[in-house]
């Protein structure tokens, strides 16, 4: 049971990539507020394939109903609920007798005992994401209205890193499909991506996400800290397998004298000398920006051949994944991060 | 409130540093165990302080009562209740006035609107680690039953890096309470120790940890994916600002040809090629061992200069951390990254 | 945020009475159970109005779309969702500026500070049990594998009582619409409901819910005790206001040796000579059939003339509530008391 | 698992009757909370025994020590630990192969399996009400700050019941360690209580628990109503077979036209003419008093003899429970139910 999260706000997800729908429930939205629909379509359509050559060929328009907790374009309070139907699904290119490797498959096949819905990954697939950037464009139009403002930026691809900057710097490269600082990383990443396309081949990537304005106090200790609260968010989309905040990892590199982030005095001000520890501690945010970095492998559905098995046969098999797959799902990832962003925090509120 | 974790274990952590007493209550345990409480005292020791040149000289017997859910040497399978007593504590070390840059202090001052118990970080003290090692030693004795077995290693301290190895030979080193696989690395791994030490400083690294005989088809989709439920453990630990599964952030530079860990059929049985993706697929586990790894931040608890402010005084003021302190706590996280493993691979079961 | 129950099944529902639909996810099924939808439709038609001179005559079809979570017929593991349109809905009919009494609508509109879904009682209304139906009708089938079995009947309307029986002749009742041990007593509560049908006004009851089969030891102390997991669930059915175990008030009035539910061995197995405990002993079953009784008070939604507010005009009316209403809601509440219990029972296993 | 229960308070209850110590761990207290400890010592006073002659000659001092989250006698906001030894067990009274009727004895070993703590009824224990007392009387220090007040009357004993009165009444005999309305009937009650003492027999009786000035708005629909959750706190009190909210039961045998709490303006106030629903509607409060009844069964530990099994022998035997029992809980009772109502309360806001 996986598909529920959250204290304050709780989203119950569900569908299956080749079912009838996926959709969401969200309880915990508070009344009156009034939708801004046309921000939650561009949400929706920063994820939504098909419409670069960088991304894959499947159309989808995850175009979704609300079935509930809204009445004249308001919040109610009541539970939320939106469905998108699944549509341009090709079924037949998935065969339940073949593992892919990198993918649920076998897991899936051992924990429900060979009755999950295989195709397209079922409920495995990252086409649930959908409705988790539905309710994150929700989400965020409420953390909106005390300033709190969130974006993400592609960090890295395969072997090119962008430069450092400062969070307002990404929140500037939001409204770019392809957010990057540095041109000629940007440039150096989209034939990244390009050449693994050509070769059958796909490459994986970082999102760095910040979150500005988010005030000091929130969060709490131990089990429940803004990094285990975050982390337990962004280890739920698919294809991510590393989490870090501020330096995260570099941290294990440095001394406590280059890490401490000094404090002082300014105009009454409690100011930061730096922001290493990605504007928490103690699981608490200290109201400086929180900088969270996700690590996305590769997608392992790709045309190159690889080794698995055939269960039905029982036999070692060579197989090329079909079906119509992203040379690189990280650009498609951004608003999925962002949205598990805005939910971790509002959770928090 | 962050103090209470888990659904088929609930681990509800209390206690301040300086406090009247630490513990937990752990609900969720089966009856009928006979506990070793030889093995308990073991890891107990393993995360005390005070007992090597690379550690604080801070005495933490850490002797613990246990208040219930045993009776003559069994789980009566009602909540075990444990209390460490607090000792040699040094309040007078700390002034609540200032502001200890890298710690809790101004989140917790400002979250508890400046009631918190301050000295010596309070609840958000590493202290607060030893009743969760305790957890983790009950639990992991369940788990051996089932020959599920926990170990973890020093992968970094600094700028030095052990080599790759099997899962195997990271439960080899367990003995070691320094274990690394390479004696060189080794060597220069305490001599960076040290060095920070006589500097007044302190230095970060990573654990390396693993769980080998983790049964496929444990875990869940999304929000409760092995990685999700783990990391939000991870980051429990104060000073964790970076978790990875697998290859982790090394995967964000792999092609998905290079990353996908093929299968094939040997004697029957599904084999893996690899294991970059670190035991779990889609959030659940595969069989391979589980491979985690955390990012420790040098203890900002250091004899040199920082900057910081007296809220009292209302000014910017220069500070050295007073008190005993560790100048790498990595080797005394080793058995608390073991027992968050631990707990978190139980809480699936 | 109360849309959300449970630890092994997780139940989250959505929809108001006269949205676009009504429905839930339930996550935490097993998979591969085949579903037999007959028997689900059974369950669905048993609460649904329209279908009898005791009810009302609006007609619901109740139709559901399953969503996700079932692959040719067999639950997939993954969340199942259920959808049913609204129709026939007659919006008209309601006035959110009159409050009507003994309804959620003043609680619901400063809950929701005017922006709750007035209309047939939003999210308030009975017609959200037609998905806890639907769930019930599916974990009774899981317990059915395990020979637990679960009825109800109709135990008091108004001033009429039916006679003392065993469980086993509650679930002989269950094929009748209106099951009721006692012919007389049966034929005076219909007499009864037509009574205060004619007169404009409505009348309460008491529903009998006994669950066999239950296996000893299911259950938890204190807080998760079978008696509080199933009274939560009971108390969530709009109009409940009283709910007893066993004997339940009628224990008040009793002596400890009346009361005692003496044991014996008979064969090797333990014996009970009586079950005032209604199967439940410190919060765990003890193997004798579980007993329920839920009061359910009259509807509030009546022909005759009450007073109440117009928060428009800012004034004390008299109103009579319009729309098609039941002169009494038990028969049709049979079958959701009947899924609670089941689904409470489910998720202590 | 049943020992934790709460939202945004967190109780987690330990101990067992015979063993160490009982207690609990509070985590979602405010900070700076100033605790007054003689409240808290009356309300404990209240609940322990050997002080009347209507009770146990048992003494349980029921001395606690606050193991953490209060510094200077405020609470820290951290989680706060309270911790009572046992004192004074005669646990040679006890056999654990002769399951006493009424009690958890069977269920407890058929669900731990022969190794749950059996002495004096271990966890299952009514002593384990101490701890709750004392969370209750934390919480409603914070309840009273905002005007909210509770109190529980004697509402019956056996075959005499109190006259009814209104809420404020109700508080009005709090003092009293036997608050009952009408003189006779106290006296009446106590008569029956000390009859069932010297037949050694025992009586049940009803609670009846009043909270005024909950605000209106407070609560939730469906699974987490506010008679769902104070149900699930009442049921969680050893003995209480059955819970009623306003008129409860009796509102089965009445008319819509007679169970509507009309409404009307007074004053620009939105008043209400009666409290049938024990001011709940649709799982929220609507600003009336908070009526709760609770039935609590009569003690089954009493002199009379009973028939019941001897487990190790395999065979049926005749007891009297040994023991220093009371003849009837319901005195004692009072503050733990009130002490429910306040942790349900806060727990909503």
């Amino acid at each position: 049971m996986g598909s529920v999260w959250g204290h304050k706000i709780n989203i119950s997800l569900f569908g299956e990539s080749h079912g009838a729908a996926i959709g969401c429930v969200i309880d915990g939205l508070p009344s009156g507020l009034a939708i801004d629909f046309d921000a939650v379509d561009a949400q929706m359509a920063r994820r939504a394939p098909g419409r670069s050559p960088l991304s894959t060929l499947r159309k989808e328009t995850d175009r979704y109903e609300v079935l509930s907790g809204i009445l004249n374009g308001k919040t109610t309070g009541a539970p939320l609920a939106v469905m998108i139907r699944n549509e341009d699904t090709k079924s037949q290119d998935y065969n339940p007798d073949i593992l892919r490797p990198g993918h649920a498959d076998y897991t899936a096949m051992t924990k429900y005992k060979g009755y999950a819905d295989y195709r397209g990954g079922g409920h495995f697939s990252g086409r649930l994401t959908a409705p988790v950037v539905f309710a994150g464009a929700i989400v965020r139009q409420i953390l909106a209205q005390q300033g709190i403002v969130i974006g993400a930026r592609i960090y890295r691809i395969y072997d090119v890193t962008d430069e450092e900057t400062a969070p307002d710097d990404v929140l500037d490269l939001l409204p770019d499909s392809f957010p990057v600082k540095n041109p000629e990383a940007k440039e150096r990443m989209q034939q990244a991506i390009l050449r693994a396309k050509s070769d059958g081949d796909s490459v994986g990537g970082i999102v760095e996400c910040v979150a500005i304005h988010v005030p000091a106090g929130l969060g709490d200790p131990f089990f429940h800290s803004m990094e285990s609260r975050l982390a337990s968010l962004m280890f739920s989309i698919p294809a991510v397998k590393g989490v870090e905040f501020g330096d995260g990892f570099a941290l294990a590199q440095m001394t406590g004298s280059q890490a401490g982030d000094g404090l002082s005095l300014q105009e009454g001000k409690i100011c930061f000398a730096s922001n290493h520890n990605g504007g928490i501690n103690g699981g608490i945010a200290n109201g400086q920006p929180l900088v969270c970095r996700v690590a996305v492998k590769p997608t392992p559905s790709i045309q190159k051949i690889q080794k698995t098995v055939n269960v039905m046969k029982g036999e070692t098999v060579s197989v090329t994944v079909k079906g119509r797959h992203d040379p690189c799902i990280v650009p498609r990832a951004l608003p999925v991060v962002e949205a598990m962003m805005a939910i971790g925090v509002y959770d928090f509120m």
